[in-house]
């Protein structure tokens, strides 16, 4: 059995992805995709290297048109700018559809908060305790059962996994966390910009969006969940000339009750502990052992998270690295990893 | 007037540039330079690109012999091995040369530090007080008249020039301080390693060395001496895919009477007035405006860094940015900098 | 069924690229891998990036033995220098094994021809009557029945892909052909030396290898075959700062009854009408319509080659332009495809 | 003594190159340089990595204005597309000022090949006699007294450089010549286009503007005059992941009378005369001898092209292979070499 399945929005580098996973998972039946730029043509005209699928050639882009959609497919993946996707969820959830959101528009639970950080009124408020945060390996039973799920993008996948356990099992203090995060260009999108021309690009190594990244917002709201307590928290995005991935150095603190040698190689051990016992088993998560350290070449292609971390008994400090492909882990890959748990699949359907 | 001079091991990226840099001086007269591995090849058949320099076609490699060199240079850069360097310091120094050396060998004050980091026992311990540390930004007077400057790498620089004056003025807390660097691959040297590879490399984003560095102990130390208290410092390398380049992003705790908001906004201006007073007439160091923030490729090819700051209101913590060029403000370029002190040259010759 | 099979030689970057083909294909049990260099280690431990495969855990790398192997597969892939593979085909081809040679030693037909360009005596002359030219597009009964393919590599699919057809057809002159070719910088393989370091390479484009490379060999052999002529051929490699891929460049004369403007015309609908009659339907040939031009990252990551032309009217020459992976339809990508045949499955299994 | 000198066009990346050279350039005070884009602000602005010249603080980017311009400089670059570049020559020239034009307006010197390569009438057609060739290898004597210098950019300085020579010595036939052309992205300009994403150039090789490039029109142009007879010519750039140089590959046929395999020693011996001959005294020419293969990374940053030959004895063919950088002998270090010629100074002052 194929689920009917819809793509909104699929030129940019996020969309171009779901186009490549939906068209090749066993069940899906990929029946529309929108683009207002590329409308008329088809999948195989407009990305090429698709074209030996053979739901490339006769697949077309249209025009985006909600009441079409809901006719078209039972679950839509909205991959469309912030502030965007909001316009269609609504029309779409009315008329029965499920959604995977890969915008930011439903990730924050505040109306107030998202104002803050996004500059504008979120127009559709009353969705947002509706939706549930697309972390497959946090929120695996809420994905099941959900509507409208808001799948998290690559800075936050990056810091969350890493720092949810440890702020669960009380083993770090919530408060002083650090990530210093490296990028690829791709997780600017496909945005015709000086900044990311070539030239400008390469051989260069840069912070930007310094120090109130938008992201923060729902990082913050999910340390804040795992911690039982609000935490803010510092973070400095770096763009790297690479086309993906991202790697996150996360600086934190013992709780308070580590604080002697001993009591750190008492912690180094629940450290492994208390991530073998979240992540042993989940099939995208890869714990690195002994010497190995994350390595943003050996998670490109793939919707896997590579995960390490050292005790620096000179400092008293962990500091966890963190390395996956921003387009996979960090965008389509997820978003498909939580489809098909909404579907009841096995998670790993299609994207291994 | 033209200093007589010659390079001890010019065959890595750094020798390479000192060549190049010291062939188009105008007070040098380069009498010597020395390599195992192209002894009896003229310069202009080992670097053809430098074929261009009346110098590059009759100067000719020679195997490294210090009594020689004594005879042919009146200062001599070291660009050796750590370990190796000492070998050279001594004979050459007692001969009544000068040094610039591109090693770690006399850069600490402590022979005990050094065997900590380094393994093994330094081999000219005595040396290691008359050495200066040759970051003439911070210890001008002291270079000019050195016989012996220890000239400090990349990560140092990058750390030490933004840091330095902080915790001279007493703005930041020596504790807690955290590095978190970029380094390209020319980091590594001329390096023959399947690490360092172009496929192992490029599309490539990770750290290495954690969590003991060996520049940790020269840094801590510098570090110590400008904040008068022993500093434990946080740090954390990475591989990125560019041939040259440092970033350097510092999080560092503001002193403790910079608590409320009035008090940050008031930091805020004692930070910008603090770097414009040691910097401001400093030639190689560029203090960014407004929104700007530092790119290696606006510092690639010139001995400049770059600095900029930001205090997050958020989270009450000074984040300071650092780029420079690892061959040269990183390596050669502050070595021929230092040089140009020794010689009561103005410090910009040849560089600028 | 699964067919078991093994690789001898898996360390090395078309080595690694099998290993993630034969874990995930369908029709295959991968029951041994061999490599001195790895010998005892898992193939999770050796590439971490496929630890995720049920397979990659328990499969340990061995060293290789011909007697051994012989009983562990019914198919072997030999990803072995040239010269090397020679040596373990005769003892598994007398053991009853079916082969898939990625080295170059069963490509030539004549044991003068292979003495005249890899300098020594071939090891096993015998065989080389018996080995099949690993094109599938061109020799696709032949694969079917052959016991040992000799898989060509990247530079010669990116020539003979475009240039089989027209010399068959009679449409191109068999003399002045040139390919200028440029390559990433895996297509020198996992080598650990100088020319390959990042730095080396990375903002560098250089030829090398002039001007008599020893794909001449193959590469000529089979355009001869192709126009019933003594066909002698130009070729320029460049090496590229891209991890992957290769572009082909081949300038072309038409055959003598194309002359005229009328006549050259009709040689641009004949020339795709050849293209269309062979390649139509053959899965991973991809010929480019309109203005389209190939790309290779339209073809990393998979097994396709793109193929355009043009006609130029002012010069009265024909330019066909290739594109492909060479790590996969230029190495492990094409030998899958082989396997395939010999096995009697649909070329695709296990490749989209 | 100073010349004064002013930029139109400033802020693309040939601009900023001038910019660069002329600040530092002993005999020039530049005193304009103008940009829509940028009036108003300072060159140390625009470009914080010229910060350090005391020129870059003073000097403001103006509106063009061809009336205030000859008030304030001797001497002019053009920096401007095609097409404007001849609308600032007519009022400029007229008002007493020399020109060297960075653009393609006046390199051709029949209006009618302009308008079948342009698409558009020549807008001041009287000048194309009056405009010399600026390549300063060939026509040294002709730029010492010109007032209007076409400099060429640098897909037809890597040809001509190598062609030149061999045509007029009679060496090659002068039909059949092809170049395969390799160029880094910043010959695309400062061009914000999708096509010059980082991502969309990033590991991709790919051929463009094929078959009839525009710049075919002054390189035929060329090679006729230097072959005394009419030239048709073969050209294919390509677009690689690098950010500057161009390498060239040409494909040559030897004159009639080198035919056996004596000849073509002889011609071989004739070559190498017939470039040092020419070439040997020329201060930006580097001869590559023994084994040496142009790279562009021994030329990027300097003014220099590299040259090197080899004869095919199995095809017969000459192949020789240059390289340059394409900002720099291919646009603004070429541009400044004939400023130098016009002044009577030396070639290689500001440039070495």
């Amino acid at each position: 059995m194929k689920k009917k399945v819809a793509i909104v929005g699929a030129s940019g580098y996020s969309g171009e992805e779901l186009v490549r996973l939906l068209l090749q998972h066993p069940h899906v039946a990929l029946t529309a995709v929108t683009s207002r730029q590329y409308a008329g043509q088809t999948v195989a005209q407009v990305f090429p290297k698709f074209a030996h699928h053979p739901g490339a050639k006769d697949l077309r882009f249209a025009e985006p048109n909600a009441e079409l959609l809901a006719k078209q497919a039972e679950i839509i993946f909205l991959a469309l700018p912030h502030g965007v996707a909001a316009e269609y969820a609504v029309p779409l959830l009315e008329r029965g559809c499920q959604l995977v959101d890969l915008s930011a528009d439903f990730r924050v639970k505040s109306a107030a908060v998202y104002k803050e950080f996004y500059a504008h009124d979120h127009s559709a408020p009353a969705l947002l305790d509706k939706a549930v945060y697309g972390l497959p390996e946090i929120y695996r039973e809420q994905i099941m059962n959900a509507s409208l799920v808001a799948s998290p993008g690559c800075y936050p996948t990056s810091i969350l996994l890493p720092a949810i356990p440890l702020l669960r099992d009380g083993l770090i203090k919530p408060t002083g966390i650090i990530a210093d995060s490296l990028s690829g260009v791709s997780g600017a999108g496909r945005t015709v910009k000086l900044d990311y021309l070539f030239v400008e690009c390469n051989e260069s190594m840069r912070p930007y969006g310094l120090p109130k990244h938008r992201h923060l917002s729902e990082i913050e709201q999910e340390l804040s969940l795992a911690s039982k307590t609000v935490v803010t928290f510092q973070f400095t995005p770096h763009l790297i000339p690479v086309n993906r991935g991202i790697l996150t150095t996360l600086y934190l603190a013992p709780a308070n009750h580590f604080s002697t040698g001993v009591e750190l190689d008492e912690l180094n051990e629940k450290v492994a502990a208390c991530y073998k016992t979240l992540y042993a088993d989940r099939p995208f998560v890869r714990l690195l052992e002994h010497e190995a350290l994350p390595d943003t070449k050996n998670v490109i292609g793939g919707n896997f998270i590579e995960i390490a971390w050292r005790l620096d008994a000179r400092t008293g400090r962990l500091i966890v690295i963190s390395a996956l492909d921003n387009i996979l882990k960090g965008a389509s890959g997820q978003a498909v990893q939580s489809f098909n748990l909404m579907c009841g699949l096995p998670e790993t359907t299609g994207l291994i």
